[in-house]
Formats: C-alpha cells, structure tokens, sequence
C-alpha cells in the first residue's frame, strides 16, 4: 500500500461525491424548511454511514467507504483539510476588535459564559457521567473535561447568522452576544488544544501541561499581536505585487496550513492553529471584501458539507443512541449557557428580557461541539454514544437558540421579498399597458383562490395609487395596499415588456411592477418589504436584467443570485 | 496504518503548506519574469523533491516528505483531486460551439494538427526511442503510444492565455488556432483515455480495447450531447431555488467527481471524466460569470500550485536528464506541430505567415503533456529520463509559443497602464493647485533620471493641453506628449487632494492625474494606453477610491483587484 491505486483513486473520488451530494442536497432541504443547512449536512452522513446503509447494504458500503486502506487514509486528510480549513475561516469571522470595543459587557458576558457552564458541565459530568456512560474505559476526569469543554464553545457562526436573521446584529443586545461569543471562543479553544496535548502526550493526569500551555498562549498572544500587525502590512503589498487574488489566496492557505502544523508540533491541535490564524488575518482591514467571499464560498459550499457528512461515517447513532445521556447533556448545556450567560449579562445592566435573549444566544453550541466531540472520540477520551449525545445536543441548540430569542425578544425574521414570491404570482409579459388595466391584471392574479373581493382590492389599491403614484426610478413600480381579510401578505410580479406609465419621478414608464397585499395589523410588514424591494432595485442595471426575465425560473435565478451579502454572509458555516 | 494519526496529519499540513508556500511563491516570481507561472509552480517541485532538497537534505526531507505511509497516501489523494478539479476547469474553457462555428478550418486543424504530430512521434519513437532510452523495460509500442499522446494534445488554456497577452484572442488566425485545439484536445484525451484503460487492463498489445473503446465513445457523446442539454436546463432551476452560490458550486464538484469515478470504472483514466463533465458544464450559457470566477480562482491558486509542485517530488531532474533524449523529444514536438498545424492552415487558404503562426501557436504542449506523461510514468510505461524529458519540452513549447507568434506576426503584447506605474513616478499628494504648475511637476518627476530637457517638455505637453484639454469624467486628467528623444513610454501618476481645475466636460476639477510620454514612433501605445486609462476609470466609484489612495502600495493593489476580467481569465492554469 505505497501509495493510491487506480482504482483507490476511483473510489475516492466516488466517496467524495456521494458525501458531497447528499451533503449538499440535504443541506439545501434543510434550508428549505428554515434549518440550517449543516443539520442536512450531517444528517446526510448518517443516512449513508453505518446508521442506515452500512447497516443495510454492508457490502456496498464497505466498498464505497472502507473502513481501512489507502482510500479511507486520503478521505482522512482531505476531511482534516477540511476542518482546518472550516476554522481558518470561522476565525476570520471572529472580529477582537468588536469584543474590545464592547467593553465590559462584552468580558464580563465572554467570561462568565465561559466559566460558569464549565464548571457546571465539568462538575456534574465528573459527578454523574460514569454511571451513564456506564463502564467506559475512559479517565473520567478526561471525560469530564471533554464534556465541559465541548459544553463551553459557542458557535459564532450560527450565532452571527441568527442575529442577523432577527435584524438584532447591530442592536445592543447583538453586539453584545457577538463580542461574548468571541471571548468565550479563544478562552475555550485555547482549553481545548491544551487539552488535547496534554492527553496526548499522555499526561492524562494533568501532569505537567505546563510548558505546552506556556508555549500556546505564547504562540497565540504573538499571532494575534504581532502577527495580526505584521499581516496588516504585508496583505496591501501582496495585493500590489502578485496577481489578483491568487497571491493573496495562496499566502492565506499557505500559512493557514503552516500555523496548523506549527500548533501541533508545539503540542496543542492543529485546528488551533488555523482558527487563531483565521483571527489575526481576518482582522485586517486590507482584506478585500471579494477575497473574503471566495475563500468562504469554496470552504463553506465544498470543504465544510464533506466534512460534517463524514461525521455521520465514524459512528452508528441509532445502536449508540443513549435517551438519558442525550437529555443530560442538553440539560447541562442549556442550562449552563442561559443561566451563566444571562446573569452575566444581567449584572451588566441589561434588562430581564435582553440578559435572557443574551443567555439564549450564546447558548448555540452548534458545530464546534461537534469538532470537540470528535477529537475526543479519536483519542479515546469519550465512547461513541457521548460523541451521539454531543451531535444531537449540537444540533438542537442550535435550532433552539434562535426561537427562544424571538420568544424573549418578540422579533420576528427580517423579511424579504424574495420569501414572497411564487411562479403562480407571476406574469411574465403583462397584456395591459393602462395602469389602472395592469392593476386589475395583476390584482386578479393575487387574488385567486383566496375569499377576497377582487374588485374591492383593486378600488383600495387604485385610491392609494392616487394619492401618490408608485412609479419609482429605473422602471419600477410597487402599488399596494393593507387590507381587513388577510392573514399574510401576498406578492405579485408583472414584467411590461412595453412600459406601463405610472408617472414615476424619472419619466421612464414602469416595466417591473410589484403588487402587495397586506394585512391590516401588519406589524410594518408592507414597509418593510417595499423598502426592500426598492433597495434591491436601486441597482440600474439588476432592474434592467429583471426586467428582461422571460419566465419565472430565470427572474427568481437572477434575485438569489443577487441577494445582498449580509443576508447570508455565513453562508453553510453556519450551525 | 488504519488511519491518519495527529502527527501524520500535522505533517500533510505541514508538507501541504510548503509545496503551496514555494509553488506559489515562485509562480509570482515566474510572472515577474514575464513568464507562466506554472513555470514556478514546476521549479517549486523540483527544488523541494529529490533534485536538490532531497538530494542535500535527506533526513528532513524523508521527515515532511515521505515515500510511504499514510502521509504520503493523503498527500496523493489530494493531488489527486487537484487535478481531477484542473481538468475540470481545462474543460470548462473549452467552448465546443466556437469549434463548430468556425467549421472547416478548425475541423482541418484539429484532426491534421493532431493526426500529424501523433503520426510522427509515434514512428520515430518506436523507430528510436528504446536505443536512447537504453535498456527501457517498458514495450516499445506502449511506450511509443503514450510518447506519441503527449506531443499530441495541446495546452489548450495556454494557448488562450498567450493569444489574449497578444491581443489576438478574437481575430481570425486567433479562433482557428482556439477553435482547432479544442479538437484537437478532445480527441487527444479520448486517446489517452483508451491507452491507459488498455494498459491497466494488461491488454498492452492493443487486444481487445474495443468493449473500453465503444463505451467511452458512447459515455463522451451521451455527455456531450444530452448531458449538456440537460445541465443547461437544470442551472437555472439550481440558481433559483437552492442557496447561492452553493447550490451550483456543490453541484459542479460533486457531478465532477462522480464522472470522474465513472470513467475509471469504465476502464479509461478519471481525469477523463473531470474534464468531459467540465466541457458539458462550461457551455452552459446560464453558468454564471462569477461562479466560473469562484471555481477558477480556487482551483487555479490552490489545487494546480500543489499538483504542479507536486510533480518535482517525483524524480530526480538532474540524474534522469538525458540530453539526448531532451532534443529528441523538443525537435519531434516542435517539428510536428508547427508543420501539421501549418500545412493545415494553408490548405484552408491562410496565407503563410498566418499559417506558421497557426503551427506555433497549436505547438504549447504544456501541462497536458506533462499530465500524460506523469501517468504514463506511474503505469510503468515510460520511465524516469523520458518523464523528465516531456516536462522540460512541455515547458520549452509553452514559453517558446508566443514568442514565436510574436516574432512571425509582428504583433505585440496589449500596453496596460498598469505595466508603466512605478513608485519613482508616482505622486501621493500634489504640491500645486494650478493646471501648468502640476503638469510642471509631474513632468519633473518623469524625466528624473533621463536626458530629456524637462523645459521642452512640458512645452510640448502644454502646447497638446491647450489644442483641447484632457480632463475627462471622474475627475480624471490625461495630459500627454509624443517625444522624439525617448524609447519606451513613461507614466507618472499624480493625486490632487484639492482637485485642478483641467476644464473637463463635467465641470468636475481633475484629481487623478496621469502625465503619459510616448516615443515619436510610438506603434500606437499612446492611444492604447491612454484608452486603458479611460476606460478603468468609467467606474466612477474606482476613481474615487484611486483618488483617495494615501501611498503607491495602496494605488497599485487597488488597480491590481480591479484588472478588467480579460487581462487575465485563466490566471495559473495557464502553462
């Protein structure tokens, strides 16, 4: 076994592309039913794991994913690559600068976030956990400091995505939870790669971790003082001197790779070293916005979905699927986070109902659970139904979070129009060129097959649109109307192929016109969907390849594939 | 070896992030020379693998670099799927419509231009290559076959590279060159796909390869025909209802990898596959200009430099360099494709300078060449010397081409602005505020250094400025001159924080100031340079930020990240 066969290769390539598909395609089910995407990511790598097709077609499994061989060692490195490479860019997201700013709240909220669900977690798992786990050959003290370290690492991803999915990430309560959230994650990850070296090295005894502990929080107050400085200068000269962006690209993957290897050698985990390299690049204001996105579309839509699907490949979690240990483990995270993080946030001045939201914010513990989970698993330290209990609690955290602040907060998701629009609301060349005419044309096609009065919705419509006319710039037109029997609102979309006039202040008559429909009691619903439809078409030229669309396919392509960054700016890291 | 332990894994990071690190260090370094990068890329390889490193330094070089175990395994399976993912985007670029379009020509080009060379280099390497390769194991035939292969198929994004460096890309002689090396590649990979199906069937004696044959002719029209059908019609579904980009990007990689796993199952090498899928893919008109971007960048910065630094790592370059067999194979490349390509391009009635730049331009064999011959060697078909010989005139062709071209047509490189910045000329914030006084100052700053008279100069300059002003839009101003006394042309850049009033047509007063010296006989670079000029600054929000430039550093990367698309669309696959 020197090296790959043929046929090796073959059947890595094979792998890798059934654990992508199904990866991504379940994660895009997901976000279909408003989950994110990573719980189909997952999901997916235990549907093709021993959980349900090693289980029922072992043959075929064992020739597709072996369990040893060439083939199963590259899958290893390019998963590794992966997770390395996931890091570096959830370290890019983690901004200090923010979690200075913040001030106390932010330390306080980071610290006691941190500190008290570990010492919960820590102590009752110490406690508790070997009579669960039953006879586990694992030190329970290990076990215990896994469990709390796994029980302590918020996901900032998910965080970030939730907030800003409730409009919250700018509010006070936002930044706060965010500016924690980085706190809490360089102390937990730096307890996590100490740890990891120190059972490592053998001494699962505590014996000794001083000088790897000294050499981390060396090496990491290096990287993100003068490091990050030292990359702060260096990014703009690349970006003059090499070529555009592979001189930048290829530098921040080189030394990501390099600071991993570094991390081990020093004793610590690798992934330590990639996320505290993620933190110091990502914090230069000379990264470029477009070298950003690169980096975070590849890892995320390719490197991230292979790597969460292989989680599902390690264990079977229906036969070590453990009910009490699961609810042991939610209960403790729950608790810890929402309880540590809201008194925290509490002491400093937040209101009952913000330090609650701030306690269920942090309380997502989504993929780095996960991450901590797994590497306990390979070294032994944790048995296979605590790595199941892990994953689930992982997940349902992270589903949960975002409700319970909605719920605290009464917030409700940022609306968009995009989440409005449907084929059978569409008309993709508009028969009238009368106003009044395309009203009634657009208006018939909202209203069928609900009990409103078409003619009743038209007049209401029609008297705003003399109030003012809706016409607005770059052929724009958005008549609407709140009215008494409606339960949600409805949108529908006409193309004028010939120009409809609606008196728009730029003269130019209207070729996209936007009908909506309100409720009455709309909870600014109509605002805020118009604004956002006006803002998406500020952009001329958008308006103008809209306005060409010849069927609904290609118009509904062209909104998502225009969607403003900050709607999805974490796009799959996020669980 | 069941799998990848933590230091076998900080060791792939580690051995990952010194190929990418040198590869991409020494491509900038190859482009700076005004060479193709992959150049770098490959000298990157050979100064880490056993030519120099291994050769002074074994110990560490056995330590990162390992000939067996699992390090080197996922080593493999990366580089590996790195170039499976470098077909992937080589196909992407073939535009299969643009060969039929330019119809006879190109048909004549492809098949002569590809039957010819194959036809040469296969008689003379059965006729002589055992008695300069010694005592070969290998069968003569096979290795005749693949030696023939290799100086047969061309490096199709090269050739597009140099023909857009040329400014030729849409000419006639330019699209009958493209259109003919698609065919010509085409038919180059199927052969190659058979004769490696055949080998590794042990049917070296050509028995039997009909059943492989049939099937993958059958697998590459299906998936040329209804697979692109079906692609196109599937893309925008995929843009509209799943996550942007990820939804098509996670689609690409994964339908790439599972082609690619197809063919090897079929009996003809994966790549194959790779690059099929990316041709079916790439000509889909709704693949979207950014999500060909994404891909490109990734593959291009990261997978090629590990797969091009990677071949270094396989040979001794300098104790299997065999002068003998280097010219053989350099004069049989050379000779069969400028003859082949040529004589076709006269009989399709170009005329004869047009014709041999035909013959020169289908003659960079480039990273194909080396791609055939790095399997070849791992089939045990050729051996180490002949390895080494196709890579030095792979490399020898693709550098050798435009020259040529360049040479036979007259034809020079496109001038962009950007070429002619340097910090010497360059002035951050402009003393003066008065028209003459700033040309004065720009023109001082210019002749530094030459024995131009700087009085004479700016008469002349001034004289031009007073014909008609050069203030344009955006604040921008082009004051310029033709000089008998000069050789080449002379840029310097001014800011002015204030603006100067260059009466441009929009009133606006002028803050980016470029001052352009030509030659007398200047073949057009004055227009040229000063239309580059122009045109970058129609983006308005670009000028700005240009203007707002504190330091050269600053400047320079701005214009670098934003080079026009075309300057450079197939950044490092090009070799």
């Amino acid at each position: 076994m020197e090296t790959l066969s043929h046929h090796d290769t073959a059947i890595l390539f094979l792998s890798m592309g059934i654990l992508l598909g199904a990866a991504r395609g379940l994660g895009e089910l997901a976000r279909r039913l408003h989950q994110p995407s990573v719980l189909g990511e997952i999901l997916a790598g235990v549907l093709l794991g021993p959980t349900v097709v090693g289980h029922f077609f072992p043959e075929w499994y064992a020739e597709v994913f072996p369990a040893a061989g060439p083939t199963r060692v590259a899958l290893e490195g390019m998963t590794s690559t992966a997770i390395a490479f996931f890091l570096l860019v959830a370290g890019m997201e983690v901004d200090l600068s923010l979690a200075f700013r913040q001030g106390k709240a932010a330390i306080v909220v980071g610290l006691v976030g941190f500190l008290f669900p570990f010492a919960c977690a820590f102590l009752l798992g110490w406690s508790f956990l070997d009579k669960i786990v039953g006879n586990s050959s694992a030190d329970p003290m290990v076990l215990a400091l896994f469990f709390a370290t796994a029980l302590s690492i918020t996901a900032l991803p998910v965080i970030a995505k939730i907030l800003m999915d409730l409009n919250l990430f700018r509010t006070d309560v936002g930044t706060i939870i965010i500016a924690g959230a980085i706190l809490n994650d360089l102390i937990g990850w730096n307890i996590f790669a100490v740890l990891i070296g120190m059972v490592e090295s053998g001494g699962s005894t505590l014996l000794n971790p001083l000088p790897t502990l000294g050499l981390t929080l060396a090496y990491a107050l290096a990287l993100l003082t003068l490091g990050r400085w030292t990359l702060n200068q260096v990014l703009p000269w690349l970006q003059a001197h090499t070529s555009w962006p592979g001189g930048v690209l290829g530098f921040i993957f080189t030394l990501a790779l390099l600071s991993a290897a570094l991390t081990e050698w020093i004793g610590v985990h690798a992934l330590f070293g990639a996320f505290l390299f993620g933190i110091a690049v990502g914090d230069s204001r000379h990264l470029r916005q477009r070298t950003r996105t690169t980096i975070d579309q590849f890892v995320s839509f390719i490197f991230a979905p292979l790597f969460f699907a292989s989680i599902g490949l390690r264990v079977d979690f229906v036969s070590n699927f453990s009910p009490s240990l699961v609810v042991f483990t939610l209960v403790i995270a729950v608790f810890g986070k929402v309880v540590g993080c809201g008194l925290a946030a509490s002491w400093c001045g937040l209101s009952r109902r913000e330090s609650i939201a701030v306690g269920f914010g942090m309380s997502a513990l989504g993929a780095m659970a996960i991450i901590v989970g797994l590497y306990a698993l390979q070294l032994g330290a944790i048995d296979e139904s605590m790595f199941v209990a892990l994953v689930v609690m992982a997940v349902t955290t992270s589903l949960g979070s975002g409700a319970m602040i909605q719920r605290v907060l009464k917030r409700r998701k940022a609306l968009r129009f995009t989440d409005f629009l449907s084929s059978s609301h569409f008309v993709a060349s508009l028969e009238k060129v009368d106003r009044l005419e395309v009203i009634r044309e657009l208006v018939e096609r909202a209203v069928k097959g609900t009990s409103l009065d078409h003619e009743k919705v038209i007049e209401t419509v029609w008297r705003r649109e003399q109030l003012m006319s809706t016409g607005l710039e770059n052929g724009l037109a958005l008549p609407h109307a709140r009215l008494a029997d409606l339960e949600r609102p409805i949108l529908a979309v006409g193309i004028s192929r010939s120009g409809v006039d609606f008196d728009s202040f730029d003269g130019q008559p209207a070729r996209l016109i936007f009908l909506l429909l309100t409720p009455r009691e709309d909870n600014g619903a109509q605002v805020e969907i118009l604004a956002d439809i006006g803002r998406r078409f500020q952009d001329a030229r958008l308006a103008q390849q809209a306005a060409e669309s010849t069927n609904y396919t290609e118009f509904l392509a062209l909104m998502r594939s225009h969607e403003p960054a900050e709607v999805n700016p974490t796009p799959a890291v996020a669980l």
